[in-house]
């Protein structure tokens, strides 16, 4: 076996999550503390400190101040999803993306929208539909509202020109965001634009992001049926 | 404003995404050099290119040899989903767990669960299907086939006392997996198992778990109608 370089914190924390993964060290049981460590690797305490600070974060360890280190019992799996803007999803599978916007208009949305942002009831936003095509096959529907208030000037913008999606990625900051992904049943007007059948199972992610406490904008994107949404662990 | 820590390559990182975020640096536009930087917050030039190294894997900064760094012309949204076993995920959401284990049989899979395995098609496997309740209300049906080979004494434990998805993540490494999220509308047999109408949208993980390489388990899990993935970015 390769000799793991224990003197950096990489190389460490590489063997600890060999141990564990290998389960050489099982779920549940007490780990040796820093100072034995560092003394088996021959390296700085800060060093194993530093290597076990992730592992701890990633849920793969268990540290109590004075119970000690144990592995986690229940460790989670941790995935990463990459959500590049829709243009680019489309042309990463090798396809001509191209979108046809259906709707902008100024108005007062449901109040569904407008207490999930936290607005008053009467606050008029843009709302803008558009239909993503790939190779001229319906992609995802964007259905999205915007908050004129925190967007100068998006009145104004031609957004059959640049998608909404994308022109928000290039020109409004945003700070943090809430995403859900669910199953549903497209409705006959979701079946209609999607040119699908209406009770088809579409995927559906509802987002809404905020910049530092004020919100941007809440969009639903519903997929065409068949979408997979794939990642690795 | 706060003046930030430009000592440390984190409060030199905090201070760049600060500047991508609100614009005031702009997509496309290009970055000072890392001296530049670094002569500006008063650091080394390793300080700087650390925390340039962590933007640039994420996809906010678009690094080139001769061409000096950019901001990324379209920034990715990269969110986490943490994914902890189906019993912590129930009562995660305040409900009670149990689960009803609906059959485990040994027996030759279908083709296309062999083919995505990378197994020969007359591979035995062990087939384990169970249905997870929360507070007695189905919350999803786990149609699982693990390989007997990678696992030794699998056969002989009781799925109906510990869960085949808690077992393998007590017992069983791996290191990398394939994961999609999709909706489908419920067949005859799983709106039944369910306790939903045949047709309805359910949401549906496809996960395969490898362990250096070698097919450890293929799992489809079938959400009840209504389930969603919330998570923050």
């Amino acid at each position: 076996m390769r000799e793991p370089d224990t003197k950096s914190w990489r190389g460490v924390q590489t063997e600890l999550l060999r141990r564990i993964n290998e389960r050489e060290w099982t779920p549940g049981s007490l780990v040796p503390n820093e100072i034995e460590l560092a003394q088996e690797f021959g390296c700085a305490r800060t060093t194993v400190n530093r290597a076990m600070r992730e592992l701890a974060d990633a849920g793969l360890l268990d540290r109590r101040r004075k119970a000690g280190t144990r592995v986690a019992l229940h460790p989670i799996s941790r995935i990463v999803l990459d959500i590049p803007i829709i243009r680019l999803e489309v042309e990463q599978r090798n396809a001509e993306w191209r979108q046809n916007l259906l709707e902008k208009t100024s108005c007062v949305p449901p109040a569904s929208i407008t207490s999930r942002l936290g607005l008053d009831s009467k606050t008029t936003m843009l709302h803008v539909r558009s239909l993503h095509y790939a190779d001229n096959h319906p992609f995802l529907h964007e259905d999205r509202w915007m908050n004129i208030d925190a967007l100068p000037g998006v009145e104004t913008v031609d957004f059959a020109a640049i998608s909404a999606n994308e022109w928000l990625i290039q020109n409004a900051p945003y700070t943090t965001g809430d995403i859900a992904f669910t199953a549903m049943n497209a409705n006959k007007d979701i079946a209609e634009i999607l040119e699908a059948v209406e009770g088809v199972a579409i995927f559906v992610v509802d987002r809404i992001t905020w910049n530092k406490g004020e919100p941007i904008t809440c969009v639903r994107l519903s997929y065409a049926p068949g979408y997979r949404m794939n990642t690795k662990i």
